[in-house]
């Protein structure tokens, strides 16, 4: 059971039969077409070879499909993990050297090992630190960054940038030097595909064909692209007109690569490798639950972090870059109907074929068609809609979302990232330090209480009955003693607080102290505090402090009981219910 | 009035007479007497010359009695911010050069800015980061390593470091050049002042003196100490038997310094400046806190960082460095009367005139005597009890105590705290990502609903009703979901899922994104998803959403009504009860 869940494939791969072949074989075939132009692309955005795309397309596949918990993900090169990997290895070599495509393999590397220690320490929940709303500010953002900087190939010129005012100023000072036919294959490019993703579909379905192989065929659009271009620019010898070409491409199988073992290289790549992973995998996991729920199946977020890290280390060890779970693949590949993690194995052949036989076709094919791929697909993630639903729900959610945006924009995907991450963990922690808490009173002729400032309530004036509506938490302990001291300050007469803890959830050793300061404070003053539904595991921790042995006042079981029993301890009269006296042990 | 808010002076100036004037003087008397060898031994702690520690123990006390809103917190340098400037300064300069006191010069500047501006904008909640087992971690690892580095000066050798195994083994290797002369002064001294802090009063009290005179002459004793091992140095003639002394202490009042505008320095220095300033503001508002309450007084907390950013700049420009609230200071000033914070501008006019007048006396002074000064006064900050007490209470905060305790004193001040915050953010936001929820049943003849595992209570296999016992944020979102979906998947005949949201106090944009997909996930099997008990706030902001428009379900005033509704609602025949439809909207 205990290897099972290690390596999820002994599980699936019991009942693997030959309808479940069949299914896993056409969603590769698919997802293969999709992909060798999608690799090529993301490769290039990535600042590296094209073939490096294809690299990171093979073994990664294998690997997932080995210790993957999604039947459906589907693995490799993505939009913004590449500007993430161009991000960082461009701040250590230009594009082109040995260096940056070294540095590339070691952000694989240590990703896929941070992943995977991630995962063996069950670390997944860090993954919650981002927000849905940085999220989609961060994706975003990192679409009209991306779409902005494939502009430059559509242009046919040469530019530079990681942030939004530098690649707007770079295409500015150069689009005197357009090369028309470049910019006429660019646009033509990112028209067809517009339309192949809107209109192809409906088109082909008019033409008679029925729903499901005219959606296949539409998804083979990039490819037609491809091959229209290459043919474009033989038949008319574009490359002489200035066109620029992919060019030699190195055929075979993926090398064997070391990542390197430098320090100050590591030093240098770990914060953008750990952001990478976290970006990665929250894309990847957000993919994999919502395939998996259409179908009733469940995966092991903190196994997907071994999965998606042994996927990196395979990356790195054949030459590849990090890569993840990606949403437009995996939706084909469900689509298709794969069923089995091994629909990604056979996806990893079909490209280890076309990097051995494929890749003398490509010298031809224009860099333009390439960047029109990746505009189509990463504008698609642009979503204008969010903010607007945001400034309406929730303006603290708003900030984060426009900050990762902001941010992203203008200093780049690493300081986004943390800004957004940033804001909205600053967010919490400041609605945390201050929750909510009611003066509450009786409702008449019932036993429940309710907020004085809501409610018609009987209330007494040498009781003050408080309900915290939060745990106790060393982020709110000092908002505890200030809200409770200035309560207790306006009320001259009284003589009993009642700390209702129906929501108290747990209180720490900071909320503790906080509640033994508070009860020093009232004794004080002359005042006894007594505690009133307290839940059974925060009760179990205080019966192991010394708190309630110096408690000044007692433990109720409920607000009600509370509220009655001290109604007549008014401090006009000595107490002698014995009742009361049981409660506290004396009889 | 917002002035009043502003510059707290004005408040209480305005009722000043006679008679808070002579307490005021009394207090300041006495704390002047106590802060002279306190100032002198800290900036030898602080790696500055004698001097300084003066220099910041003036203008700083008047910029406080000015902004401050404490009435008896005395401000000067202390001896944890004092071990925070030596680490700091010391990784820009070397000790003694005038670059390392313009590093400490600069510190205060910057710390007194962050911590003007964290008022301005209201940001003391920050604070609140340092948990009480962390900041109690950090005392206690500080009073070690302070005690420590001190040993130097009793032994009269030479060493370095900023962390334990350096210091001690520092200590190790020049123990052969000790000087006994030297030895023999601070053991007689630490001797001394420990006795002077446990035995001097009782002992006076025995000799016929009433307890507070007995109790004021005591608070003097490290005063005796000082003058009575300059008595011996000169009466001896020790300094030329190797006995390091003060030294030339220039005579004058505070020059007129400039901080450093060089932003390298900054970039170095804005780090610890931080640390410093919220470390010295916790500080400094744990006593403010803990004084006013014993007089039913009122600090504000936003206001203090203004007073404490004010007393910081002022002592930036005068030549001193990083200052806050001690703790034994403001006990001293409470005790002895002090009734406003003109006490501290009193104790400013004792020391500026020590600074003219009493400097030449201080040649002779064994910087041993200083040294024991420090030993005494940091190991009574030394707690061991607190480790043990947490551990029992609770094994999440222990674990930041002691991280912070082991990070400080293998690594050093900086690394320890931001290892204790961290330690304690990740352990927070790890419980805050696996909250608790309950699936609950009707208790037998009753409306109330509890846990299915620890009541016996009524269920219904075609309903479940889940209580989530948490507020829904985007640390838990993904938490509800596979709580909720996985709970589903063990119950084939569910048509209901009601989720009780009587402690959930809020729902960001995270949270309902989370509710709506699982509420997507259940329509798609057919189960309709309700809510009951939606507290008043949250439901307000549920409604500016479009959630309520699209849920498969309804919403329930109460958990009793929604089970009671849906008890009859079990599939095997139409629902009509008229009441529902109306619910509905439907009639």
């Amino acid at each position: 059971m205990k290897l099972q869940r290690v390596l999820p494939i002994l599980e699936w791969g019991r009942t693997y039969n030959g309808s479940t072949l069949s299914a896993d074989l056409l969603a590769a075939v698919i997802v293969t077409i999709m992909l060798i132009p999608q690799s090529l692309a993301y490769a290039l955005l990535a600042g590296l070879p094209p073939v490096v795309g294809l690299y990171a397309s093979i073994l990664p596949l294998v690997a997932y499909a080995i210790f993957g918990t999604s039947r459906t993900l589907a693995v490799g090169p993505v939009a913004v993990v590449s500007l993430m990997t161009a991000s960082a290895a461009g701040s250590i070599a230009a594009q082109g050297t040995p260096e940056y495509l070294e540095a590339a393999i070691t952000l694989a590397f240590l990703s896929g090992v941070m992943l995977a220690v991630m995962g063996l320490l069950r670390l997944g929940f860090l993954s919650n630190l981002l927000s849905h709303p940085v999220i989609s500010g961060f994706i975003t953002a990192s679409g009209l960054l991306i779409a902005t900087s494939q502009l430059k190939h559509i242009f046919g010129i040469k530019t530079e940038g990681d942030t939004m005012p530098e690649l707007l100023g770079a295409l500015a000072q150069g689009i005197g030097k357009t090369n028309p036919v470049t910019l006429i294959i660019g646009v033509c490019a990112t028209a067809f595909l517009f339309w192949v993703r809107k209109g192809a579909k409906p088109a082909l379905i008019r033409m008679g064909m029925k729903p499901r192989p005219a959606d296949m065929v539409a998804k083979a659009g990039p490819v037609a692209a491809v091959a229209l271009t290459i043919a474009a620019v033989v038949v008319f010898n574009l490359a002489d007109k200035g066109v620029k070409t992919v060019g030699a491409v190195p055929q075979g199988l993926p090398p064997f690569a070391v990542p390197s073992t430098n320090p100050d290289l590591w030093a240098q790549l770990w914060l953008p490798a750990l952001l990478i992973s976290i970006i990665g995998f929250v894309e990847s996991v957000s993919v994999a639950q919502t395939l998996a729920a259409k179908r009733r199946q469940r995966i092991a977020p903190d196994q997907e972090l071994i999965g998606l890290g042994a996927s990196n280390i395979a990356s790195a060890f054949s030459g590849g870059y990090p890569v993840t779970g990606g949403f437009a693949r995996s939706v084909v590949n469900f689509d298709a109907g794969a069923e089995t993690p091994a629909a990604g194995a056979y996806t990893a052949v079909g490209i280890a074929a076309a990097s051995l036989f494929l890749t003398p076709l490509l010298f031809n094919l224009p860099v333009a068609t390439l960047a029109a791929t990746i505009i189509v697909a990463v504008l698609s993630l642009v979503d204008l809609k969010t903010p607007g639903r945001l400034w309406h729900y929730s303006k603290a959610d708003f900030a984060a979302h426009v900050a990762t945006i902001g941010v992203t924009l203008l200093a780049g995907v690493e300081p986004g990232v943390i800004a957004g991450v940033g804001v909205g963990l600053l967010l919490y922690l400041w609605t945390s330090s201050r929750p909510h808490a009611a003066i509450v009173g009786r409702v008449p002729d019932t036993q429940h209480f309710r907020n004085i400032d809501r409610h018609n309530v009987i209330t007494l004036p040498h009781i003050l009955s408080i309900r915290i509506d939060e745990s106790l938490t060393y982020l709110n302990a000092r908002w505890l003693e200030e809200y409770v001291l200035e309560r207790v300050a306006e009320k001259p007469e009284l003589r009993h607080v009642i700390l209702m803890c129906s929501a108290v959830n747990a209180i720490d050793a900071s909320g503790l102290e906080s509640l033994e300061a508070i009860e020093h404070r009232l004794a004080d003053g002359g005042i006894r505090m007594h505690l009133s539904e307290v839940k059974g595991p925060v009760m179990d921790r205080l019966k192991r402090s010394q708190f309630l042995d110096h408690l000044s006042g007692e433990v109720f079981l409920s607000q009600d009981q509370a509220f009655s029993r001290l109604a007549h301890d008014d401090g006009s009269a000595p107490v002698d219910e014995p009742d009361q006296w049981h409660a506290r042990g004396l009889i």
